[in-house]
């Protein structure tokens, strides 16, 4: 097959630059052996197992999902070590979990015991009989979870008592670092969630149930989260690609972005405006951490804005006597989106390039894999 | 077949009430009737050929389409008419509308000569040697086109010398009107963007050129649009299913929402909160109107505000006394999305029911044809 050129690509296409990412996954992988943890990549940044394998043989001890339909995906393509991050209700899919039990060594988690109880029923029905539990705590997101400390704990010893079900470790995910203004307030807002888990996962010991795992996760806390004495695994996804919210995180720089938009502007209306042929079908509509409106960073041309979405078009604004007013119908940009997993999930394909050329096309295989 | 309850259904799901989006359709086509203008729907919102089918079947012209993708899937299911509302640049896309000018009656759309010329080429390339072409103008977006008046007069003359092609009509999409604050500054901002594009219309016309169609075109907006005298076919698009900005800006009320997101509660973590399995990846990340940050309508739970969006989550929060708090694990609930066209762009599949039964399964075939 010909290589053809980045440039020869037609717009918008999601690009990755291959060796940018490779490097990203060796860093974290080394991240990881060097603090002694187990890395547990989020796959839904990708959705690619393609990629995942990539993770896997530079060291990752698993992945993890957050949908059935994602788990199957990766196991479809033979992966076997896999967190399902999500509690799992209804009958299609406690079957279809029952299924999965059978094919792979799944974790499970859950945060209620309606939800534990609905589980078990697909274990105890599974050929293994069996499955290892993570209890998902809530360390400050206020999204799914009981609070550390004694809620988690009785929960915890609650949901050890129903037959099938191992409760084998505590997990957490610190969203809510991105709410930090500083990068020394990030640093602490994610070792306490870390140590919130890590207590809790002592008192657990303490009290008889052997908590063998201690799992947080999030691209910008993962370095703080690594060095949590107590810690046994953290759980990033981001950081395969990073992102403009990943820059603005203090976790990543423009040269540790991966994948960007490739768009064509398609018209020039204004002194002070040009549109580009991908909108919020293509970036997601998800806002910046800085809370400025924008949508993406525009490599390259800095003070061109990306200032507004609609489904196919993008809005890029700029001072008239900004140089942004040489952009010309016609031109080619590449934009870092604010948050790349999204992004990614209105794809299809993404295309990997190396030295300007496009080496491979890699399918999306868990997109839109909500159920 | 047997036909599964609306109950059974899994979740998240995007299920339609066919009688109300049937209401929804001959609705429009009502006004269109009654006010004597053509109606050339917006299939960007349902992206399925079979309800534009439907909407061709109850008097529509046409239809509009924003990418050649999306008027791919739609030839392909054997609609003719179609104003493809985007510039084409690049010589893949122009390759293949080459192709589709062979196969449909194809309507181009274009703000910028550099497009016209491109796009000329394709078409004196194509077996028709010829297409007409809408002139994209300003009416106060500040998207795509030049203002109203000489510039688009200017600029319509240019590329009406352009050999193949044939300045037919100007159109609009008036989507500011959705920052009105009252319905009478709604319609007074509607009437006067239609106004402009007409005005434009006529100097053309004394000029020589015989523009035979003005087209403006925005669901709040139609009813005032299609009022404008010298106005000639609306270009609505959202009214098939409306949605939660829709009813905000007074052109629909619930009872019209015929598009529910069926959504089930996966956690209760908190005597304030409630998690359910619907996220970014089902509703999308766009914003309400409002301006409140909310994602959604809640139907049946006046007070339960659907507060955060991540890909996999929906946050509900309500006050501890709100009777929000009898919501509990399992529990199903239909919420209207915020906007409805990124939301259908996130699933392969509408679920349509008739009397709680799920009658029809809708494939979204113009998913995701940003190109």
């Amino acid at each position: 097959m010909p290589r053809p050129l980045l440039e020869e690509l037609d717009t918008p296409a999601l690009v990755v630059d291959l060796a940018v990412m490779e490097r990203n996954i060796e860093r974290m992988a080394g991240l990881a052996r060097q603090t002694g943890v187990g890395l547990r990549p989020h796959a839904k940044t990708h959705k690619s197992p393609w990629i995942a394998h990539q993770q896997l043989r530079a060291g990752a001890i698993g992945i993890t999902v957050a949908k059935l339909g994602e788990a199957e995906a990766m196991v479809e393509a033979g992966i076997r070590d896999i967190l399902l991050a999500y509690p799992i209700l209804g009958e299609q899919k406690l079957s279809r979990l029952e299924r999965l039990l059978n094919e792979a060594d799944i974790i499970l988690s859950v945060d209620s015991l309606e939800a534990a109880e609905a589980m078990a029923q697909a274990v105890r029905r599974s050929g293994r009989g069996r499955a290892r539990v993570f209890i998902d705590v809530d360390t400050g997101l206020r999204r799914m979870g009981l609070g550390p400390g004694m809620p988690t704990v009785e929960l915890a010893e609650r949901i050890a008592r129903i037959q099938g079900l191992e409760v084998a470790g505590l997990m957490s995910h610190a969203g809510h670092v991105a709410a930090a203004r500083t990068p020394e307030e990030l640093a602490a807002t994610a070792r306490r969630a870390a140590e919130a888990l890590v207590e809790t996962a002592e008192i657990l010991r303490r009290r008889g149930l052997p908590i063998a795992h201690v799992s947080p996760g999030s691209t910008p806390a993962a370095c703080f989260e690594a060095q949590v004495s107590g810690v046994t695994e953290i759980r990033p996804g981001t950081y395969v690609f990073n992102d403009r919210n990943t820059m603005d995180r203090w976790a990543a720089g423009e040269a540790d972005c991966a994948l960007t938009v490739l768009a064509t502007v398609v018209s020039r209306p204004a002194p002070d405006r040009a549109v580009i042929d991908a909108g919020s079908k293509v970036f997601s509509s998800d806002p910046s951490v800085r809370g400025d409106g924008t949508f993406g960073h525009v490599v390259g041309w800095p003070g061109v804005r990306l200032q507004r979405l609609s489904e196919e078009h993008g809005v890029l604004v700029f001072d008239p006597d900004h140089n942004g007013v040489q952009l010309r119908v016609g031109d080619r940009l590449h934009i870092i989106p604010n948050h790349v997993c999204p992004a990614v999930n209105l794809s299809d394909v993404l295309y990997g390039y190396r030295d300007g050329r496009v080496v491979r096309e890699i399918p999306v295989m868990a997109r839109g894999k909500y159920r």
